[in-house]
């Protein structure tokens, strides 16, 4: 870290990055790097190929971020919350317009990954813990909107202080920040109380499809393109309603079919305790961590259906073992 | 305080109880001060007149809390979460087998409280922040039964770290409890995970209900007793619906209407930022807090409604003043 530390105090410009599709960790984890970098007089350059989601927008600089890669020089490119160039963007593999490129990020890589300086700890319950020790080392003062954008990467990974990864260490962050200026309602309000009203609607459609199955330990939600299309929202919108299934005392996985395509379906699974849904997802080319994974699949749905809990049967079967 | 504490450390007998109804505040609260009374060797007796609800019998000790009246004479009784006994229940006004009566409370009181030690302080963010006051002034060790116990309550009287009343205070406590063996997951799934299939039969009624005022800034869902006889179901269980209205980008202030009697409807209120809902409430009799209130009204649901909305309107005519 002291190399990192060392690197981002002699650069003069630079680019920070983060994986598609980004969340809050990603855009938050952004952002606070960015304002404290520019509290050094660094000239801070953002890139994401995808939008920032409507409830992050609230977050100080977000509308800086580019959706097209610069065009430009960097003394360093920092890539945060992923561990390879390819999950920044396809074209992002290219990309060599800097000196040095750092990678800070919490998730175990899956191959050796290509940076000159390398920060990984899957420990860390967010990509905003460690650059909050960045900050931190590099001495700079933490204002309330730097305080606000860390804020945000620790509610969204730890669920809202829900999943297992809430330990002493993120209450310890959390006091510090609204400390510093984050005021905890403000930040939930925005990434959990603005939905537009046909957020309610989809909610509802949604568990019109609910479906246990006859164990009871696993049940699914069904989206339609039908759905989305009539309420004219897009899935980022019905973000988390896989919780749902989830929130059933005898549910130990929860399955989200979303419709993407033609006969292409989408898949979230989420599972309770030490459920490890990766190892099924990885089965159909997906991936993720142990209580959350995602997968595709094609197929009319009741066949990608009965492909699906066909497996989660035989894992569940093997649990009983 | 001092007194309460000497008083307790006197004490030998010791009746603890809360108001009816209980939530995560009141059982956690009670019994976290009753863990820590009987690691001084006291004799502890707890009283609510209703049931412990469901996702709160994990607390050590739920067990033992008495739907009965004691018939006992106690050296102390402690009322929690509520300064006047007819809170506790209609009979509990009557009941004097004590020598002193202790209230501990986080709402402001309607009238002067009747015990020989008050402590009462709006600012805490649940009853259990003073609980937790208390065991510090007394010196007593916090077991992991008392630090979950103390945790549900943080959990449940912040709505999960999202209202106005989240300070570093609650932060700081969180640290301190999850250091001392609470398990933020376990406790949250217990609380918020383990709900019976038949609540999201309730949700999605209940969603089909919504209202949303004209100008976007108020909401209710309604909840009939039909619904409930038909799936079987009690209020507690549809607890935390009233987030739904809440959860949209215009609303400050979310209604639910539960029937719970011929034209009798009881009210919950939920407001964002510094919108106090509490001032509504008493209005009608009712208490609460600056963003989670609740009250009764009589009358059919149109006149209830239109009683209810009057008041909303002037509240939200004053704000924008």
């Amino acid at each position: 870290m002291k190399e990192i530390v060392k690197t981002f105090q002699e650069a003069q410009s630079i680019l920070i990055v983060s994986h598609s599709r980004p969340d809050g960790d990603a855009i938050g984890s952004m952002l606070a790097l960015g304002l404290s970098l520019q509290r050094l007089g660094k000239n801070v350059v953002y890139y994401n190929q995808d939008a920032v989601p409507f409830n992050l927008i609230f977050l100080e600089q977000s509308k800086s971020i580019q959706q097209s890669i610069p065009n430009k020089h960097f003394d360093v490119t920092c890539i945060i919350d992923c561990n390879a160039p390819i999950r920044v963007s396809a074209d992002f593999g290219k990309f060599k317009n800097y000196k040095k490129l750092i990678i800070i990020d919490h998730h175990v890589p899956h191959h050796s990954p290509c940076g000159d300086l390398i920060y990984i700890d899957p420990q860390a319950p967010a990509a905003g813990v460690l650059i909050y020790r960045i900050i931190q080392a590099m001495g700079i003062n933490i204002t309330s909107s730097i305080a606000e954008a860390l804020y945000t990467t620790l509610l969204v990974d730890t669920g809202c202080f829900r999943y297992s990864n809430t330990t002493d260490e993120v209450f310890k962050l959390a006091q510090e920040l609204v400390i510093k200026g984050a005021k905890p309602w403000k930040v939930s309000n925005f990434l959990y109380d603005s939905f537009p009203r046909s957020r309610l609607k989809a909610l509802e459609l949604a568990l019109k499809t609910l479906e246990i199955s006859s164990c009871g330990r696993y049940a699914s939600i069904f989206l339609s393109r039908k759905t989305m299309e009539k309420l004219k929202i897009n899935y980022e919108i019905v973000e988390g309603f896989i919780n749902y299934p989830r929130s059933i005392d005898s549910v130990i996985v929860a399955v989200q079919f979303k419709e993407v395509g033609r006969n292409l379906y989408r898949i979230s699974l989420r599972s309770k305790g030490n459920f490890d849904v990766s190892k099924i997802a990885s089965l159909f080319d997906g991936g993720g961590h142990c209580n959350a994974a995602g997968l595709e699949l094609s197929g009319s749905l009741s066949k990608v259906k009965k492909q699906l809990y066909d497996r989660i049967e035989f894992s569940l079967g093997e649990l009983r073992d």
